[in-house]
């Protein structure tokens, strides 16, 4: 039978970039509704204007491309989506934030800042659980059986992109010193800071959309190969970071084996196009 | 029939004290097996650190005292608790983050930092989710019937804690230049930094009782009462104050009534002792 690794070629290159544009814009209508600017306004405009400045994620996308893909409805994965890009921009908030620091790397870039550093820090502050916030309340009174599935996925998100997930990628990326030396930490750290995130998408997706166990891991394996690719491509474009490039690719592909259809090689071509979506 | 708003003066302040003080100690203890220092040491040593070098909240206390009000089991609450000290212990730390800011409030107090500002800012955002993912995985598979009261008190906990609770009232704080003029602001202040989060942890502490929606609501403005007062308390000793102060006890006293038992009047004190809990 034909392996779902190469299947992404049967898919034109705008088709791909359409389907990832409309779940982000689906994803950016459904925190835009959540994060009205209103009163007090001290407060919602900061957090609309940090919740959209933050670059998009794959992640978060890939969290609905995985719901559909094992047949949910995409309303199901809207949730879980944005509160995954709430954490990601609360980090991304305060990745950027001038801190009296001189062991910060001083390679971040630096970016416009529209609000004092305290209110930034506040406001990442309370970007975080507003995502729990938005989760927890997401449940469709009318489906009463699933606050199970609700839990498990804050469960996962929480841990992605807490300590022992993206956090520690940030607090690890201060040690990359040498990139051309050591390609292992190297990979490390794009496993924590991106990989993580982007596994926990996946599973969450799947988790929603009704996907039975093995589904769950193996696009949760497929989002943690794909999300570390997509973090190592924005490294320097050295023969050693390529080699495991196409380790992880390979690897990601073959957890696509198994699924069917049009939305598998949609989903496939987040290895192959950095451009979809940002991060 | 006899108020409950009398009767705290028949519970000795030794037995006050002796209550709070085991549930602070059963918190402690739950929140230290769940971050005991293990591998990777970079991320729990400063997380555990952090966790504990915030002072104890009355609000974590009393969503165990308001559990316990409702005739539910104090390890039912014990994971709510933990993730409002969490949430608590994470703002601690955001607090006294040195920023090149100058609009910074110079009054807060400076305190020993033992990692670097960008450590301290990093583990605080890691702090915050695993509170929600305590909460989230904190379900007894035996009891497979309340999963819903657990997204209810993550909803709660999330709300009370971001934007439009704590943080609010954090960003509010630096606008207090004339704490002689202006008291309805220090109470809105004091509201929104600790009210809310005590409403909330009282309201949790009912919900995870199996308390019914009376109580629930009782507990929950008893809390934002309380937890103003105890914030208040802190402020200058004025008469201005301590009339916002005596209204706002008998406020909450009058939420007790109906109310029964030894518990009520030890519920009741955390209105008249400072002491009892830090903030």
């Amino acid at each position: 039978p034909s392996s779902a690794r190469y299947m992404p070629r049967a898919i034109a290159v705008a088709q791909n970039h359409s389907y990832w544009a409309s779940i982000e814009a689906d994803v950016h209508d459904h925190l835009n509704k959540a994060i009205q600017i209103r009163p007090p306004e001290t407060v919602f405009e900061p957090m609309h204007y940090l919740t959209f400045a933050a670059p998009t994620t794959a992640a978060s996308a890939l969290c609905v491309a995985a719901c559909e893909l094992v047949g949910g409805d995409r309303a199901e994965a809207l949730a879980a989506a944005s509160a995954i890009h709430l954490m990601h921009a609360a980090a991304y908030a305060h990745e950027h934030l001038p801190l009296t620091d001189k062991s910060r790397p001083e390679s971040k870039p630096e970016i416009h800042h529209k609000f004092d550093p305290n209110i930034e820090l506040l406001t990442g502050d309370g970007i975080a659980p507003f995502g729990f916030e938005l989760l927890a309340r997401s449940m469709d009174p009318a489906r009463t059986d699933h606050p199970d599935r609700i839990l498990r996925v804050i469960a996962e998100i929480s841990r992605a992109c807490g300590s022992q997930g993206m956090i520690n990628g940030l607090h690890k990326e201060e040690e990359i010193l040498d990139q051309y030396s050591r390609f292992e930490f190297v990979e490390y750290v794009c496993k924590k800071k991106y990989g993580e995130v982007h596994a926990s998408g996946a599973a969450c997706g799947a988790i929603l959309g009704g996907g039975d166990d093995e589904e769950i891991e193996r696009l949760r394996r497929f989002g943690l190969y794909a999300g570390t690719v997509r973090g190592l491509m924005e490294k320097e474009n050295i023969p050693e970071i390529q080699n495991i490039i196409r380790k992880l690719k390979d690897l990601a592909l073959e957890e696509l084996e198994g699924f069917h259809g049009k939305n598998t090689d949609l989903i496939s071509s987040l290895v192959f196009e950095p451009s979809l979506c940002v991060a």
